[in-house]
């Protein structure tokens, strides 16, 4: 790890560019971009750096994984319905070694079945869900706290 | 709600009594006491009151949550085990109005499939988990937050 | 059985003791005292003598069953949520040698998966559900004419 | 709603003619004029008329529920082996705009798996089951209070 | 029983009346009248009557088992596609005390895994399948011999 | 086939017959009889002789397609609840040598899972499910088309 | 095939060798001695040769089946328990080239779960089944028949 | 919608670039871009505007979906063997408000089991499938008419 | 473990205070009592201390657990109906370092499903089943040699 | 039963003679002839014949059964991985009227999916599972005060 | 096919370009560069061409296989997690006339049950798993004897 | 391992005598020995030595492994129908502690699903299968080589 608090890259799966549009009965009307910028406040209070993307595409998605390997401390991942079937990202952050925090704005727990399963879970630390876009903030917050050794 | 930020009812339901001495390897070593001490910090700092009750009883967790419907705003309950089948407790919980955060310090959806089932997640607002202890604190910030209205 | 018409326990589990306040739309709004109170007035007209009791434990619950052994001739009972899971209970219905009858106020067939499996069925003489606290009246009166041999 | 206290249909479904003659250890020994004749009883004591139909056909089963639709206010309906098969069942009731009661001579939910399924359900008021012929007479009596508003 | 061998209705249900013009290559090529031709000569070596009935409607099925309880010793039914699905027929079986042959031209647990449910198994004392309309004659020769007592 | 374009068989199952009373926010307000009658303005277009049936009947539903045999070039069938449980009316439409093509008002993959089987899909050439009333008009010309060869 | 009516093979499974004497009441009190000695006669009649083997083996069982590839026409095999899971058993059948015919003393598919599966039936030409010995007799009928081109 | 009869996106998924060459048993031997020019036509004559895209790729699939937010106003999906599995596709289309028509060639309900759920027929508004490369001119018109107010 | 050959707690479930009146035919006549003091006698003769306790409440049962986990060396558990379903017990028991033997009095596995599924299982050092109030003593010997080293 | 306390035949099925070498870690380092040895000691002080065979094929197995038919009173029997799968020896064991122990070395229900199914369990008296080699005496005595009239 | 012993296209999907780094307890220390060249000279040994393509995009995956159509005689084929999940490789090799031998470096059979599934086994001649790099110039090899006739 | 290149057992389950005559569509025309002639020659280049044992018999195969515990450095196993359900072979496999090559005719994932379930997967290196008796050779090289220690 860096001499700083850490590296976290934060990512987010497909459709989660249209937050604020879609359905906002379940996703809440503010913006992906505004959902960031809290948790980049987040970062920056518990001296974390934090970069984001957003991508719509399973493999890009697994190769930003893979490029977190040699310089982030951190994956905070949203992965949008691709974790409910994405065995390729499971195994590509199976393949990173540093803190895995999963996101989910709803509570896929509480939703259809097929977003019951998560293909991430066994290879996450640990999950934050249901908070709607709070819940960037709180998954940022645990990913900071685990790297500065707290659990 | 009361004119204070909230009254919070932490529940934690059978054998985290055991915290600290059961299967360190999992659940770490700190004891329930030192985990919720640590909420209480959070909880003060938010400016939430916080109580907490650990019982290994079903009847009596149901009980909890009936009374914490005229007298608490928001409830963060760890069911431990019972939270995999206690359709009496998802009952109760529908009955309570407030804020609900659903706590597990291990990831259940990364262990044994009886652990993949919660009956509570359909009536949470929120759930944190695989945080370890940590996830208290997290799970009573988040709790605070939805009282004071982000989402 | 006594020389009466018949003693008859009614036993209300888990969260029962809300009624008429939890989820209206579905258990209405009176209260569970109304309901055993015209429960009572059907008894009386049948010569039954009826005692009531609630209970969210479901070791109390099993408990009850055991003593009705001597003291009672039929069991009415809406055993809630602990119908779904519970095969203490059942192996304590099992054991009761008088008439039982099972009553829901909701339809359970017609709710959520988990309310379609009765592990009181097996060990019930009828079953009454889906009229709501009307139901309560409706059951004893089956138990009455049950008691007096009808069939 | 007419100006009495209701029109009730009563239908029974494939082989109930067999009343009395079949399994008499399930069904008992009396045959199904005698429970209609008692159910009869219990109409006119509640201000009710009522019809009975018994059919061993499924489409002679869904006309029967189509035609109720502008003569009857309510619907007691002992489906038989349709009540775990017939859709078109299903689909008839669910046209049907007044009080719709399922009955059973014998509890389904304590018998083969085959009859624990009941596409009925989910389309009725209120389920009566498993009290043999005497079912008749409380369904009958749940159709008539439910006519005449309670619950 | 009668003092002659035995009186036996053979039934066919739905598509049967097909025989002999429906896919060929499952069924053969020879019509319904033939096989029951060649089953009654069977039955006539063997003293027994044998009456023959087809019908596609299920209700009409039923009907001809409740009224062959008074009049014949034995059913050999061919239940076509509704042997998988018609409890009301099963129910009309358990109810016919005399002797129950299943016959089907095809064997079905060698065919689509719908076809490989028989409702009509656990009532019948014997099934004859996959021999093509020869069923016909083996299976009023295997009813015969039941009926002479023979096992 | 005859000379001309071809004869059309139109068949609407169980309860269609209540189309434009029966739950119309899923099957629209408009009858059958205007639905089959815009279906045969399309069918006129395209030089088809159309007839239809309505019948809540499977014996009867079966019986139209063994008489389709001889008769019509193509069956149009809207099979209602009886395309997720008929096989009888499976085997029947496997013996109709001519076009077929599967009708439903609502799309049955999106409703409740029991109409997420169909017996029929195996033996059809193609569905038009989920544009209400309009399907009529889609199917028949799609039967139309098929019969000119088009693919 | 020979020039006399055929030669048949007939194998009886595990356990048979204990009939007459295990479990009566579902097997009956002759021995496998008597029904071969009936079924010899049937060969007989119908001019053809019979052999039979009983062996409590599988392995013994498949080399009875790859044996008679060359020296027999009709394999009637009683498989006992073997025919549930014996997969090996089916490849063995699978490349026999003459007449199969499977033969069960009791219905299995009126009995355990565990009996409702036959791997033997995909590779049948017939299946007899719930007749007692009396279908040792019927099934070499079969089989004879079968050889005679009859179907 | 704008003024016109509607724009209508088509789009074409996973390996239907290959229609006309790729197992022309199952798919015709007509090419992707032929039915694309078909479908023009009955665009035009319907006054419809019409583009098409054709993509492998389930990233670009949703992009396209998302754009068409804002520049289409219904669109007609042949999803190829993303829509048995494509979460991603679903959510996407769960955003799009206009028209959604979703389109096979094959009849999926009458192939192999996976190709039995679709995870975009809950987001659509009806169905076409089983008519081969036809189907794109019927999807095509179905869309006009659901967009010219039809049902 | 003490100097002693052991400490050994002896805990009874729901329903087994019924033990003697409770269906005899399954479970004998003898009382819990009878069984328990020849249980000590086993218990002496092995020089164990034995302590008995039976509760029919769930979380009684898990704290007695607890409090073992200082005092017993073994736990001899007959769990009842809560074997089945209460992974409270489940991980109450996975915190107990000592020997664990699970007791059932009749064979679970060769009674009804809900009796197949053990809780404990995987929890235990050994389970002895089917044998009655004689397991009573059985287990506790194996308890005891167990503690003894032997294995 | 002969006039001596009984004579008990032991059965130990497939791998079991690798006992000592096999995967030490579950199954320990002592021989089978040590187990028995030591089994055979019990039986002496209980006054029972003790004969024991150890077999790796099905068929021996079963045929072991058949003769223990006259000359036993009790068979023990560790039937190793046939006893999940044998229905054959499950069919032998229904034949055998003696008392019948079934015994594992490690407790199935805590190891891999495949050894949660018995089919020896429906046909025995008891079971004795995960004390290793000291099984093999727990299930001699058991068997032996069975013989006695123990319960 | 080419006049040369035959075109072998390679393809490695997602995450098996970080082989050599990920889980190396799994998948061993030699990097995918090195497996492809030992490969490579097992083909120029047989006298086949080969070409290598990694990707970590199902898209660009299916398109490789769609160019492989008219320019190899084999593809080879290590799909990664697609292989659990994609159909449209499944489809894309369908659609391939060559040879296809899929390949994985560990044994699907052997690990997580959602790794047991394969989409492109249907559509694939030959596998080779388990031999970790190994199996590079294994499945090349026996692709190219199918070339070469050998079977 | 022995000085030279290694000892490797060829082992062929039941029916696998059959092959070149049995169904050759799926397990082509050449002999079982011709093919482990081929397999001989493959492993003389290796250095390897090579003996084959092919049995229709479980428990010949399960000794044939428990002898080549001593013997052999390799099992290259052919299990036939066994894999499929054998889990003594498994055990006797677990016992074995030098290479295992598990190998099939055909692929067994392609094929009617009872052939998906391999018992012998997890107690294996790896698994040819698919490419007729050309997998006889391949497999025996891949053991080779694995002996050699490349991986």
């Amino acid at each position: 790890m860096s001499g700083s608090a850490g590296r976290v890259l934060l990512l987010s799966g497909p459709n989660l560019n249209l937050l604020g549009e879609r359905e906002p009965e379940i996703y809440g009307t503010t913006s992906l971009a505004d959902h960031v910028e809290a948790a980049s406040k987040v970062a920056e209070k518990l001296g974390l750096s934090l970069d984001h993307l957003q991508t719509n595409d399973e493999g890009a998605m697994v190769e930003a994984v893979h490029s977190a390997r040699s310089t982030y401390d951190a994956v905070v991942i949203n992965p949008g319905a691709l974790g409910h079937t994405s065995w390729s990202l499971h195994d590509a952050l199976a393949a990173f070694e540093g803190v895995v925090v999963e996101l989910h704005l709803s509570n896929p727990a509480a939703r259809e079945p097929f977003r019951h399963t998560s293909v991430v879970a066994s290879v996450s630390d640990g999950l934050v869900a249901g908070f709607g876009g709070l819940g960037y903030q709180l998954a940022v917050e645990a990913a900071g706290r685990l790297l500065a050794g707290e659990r």
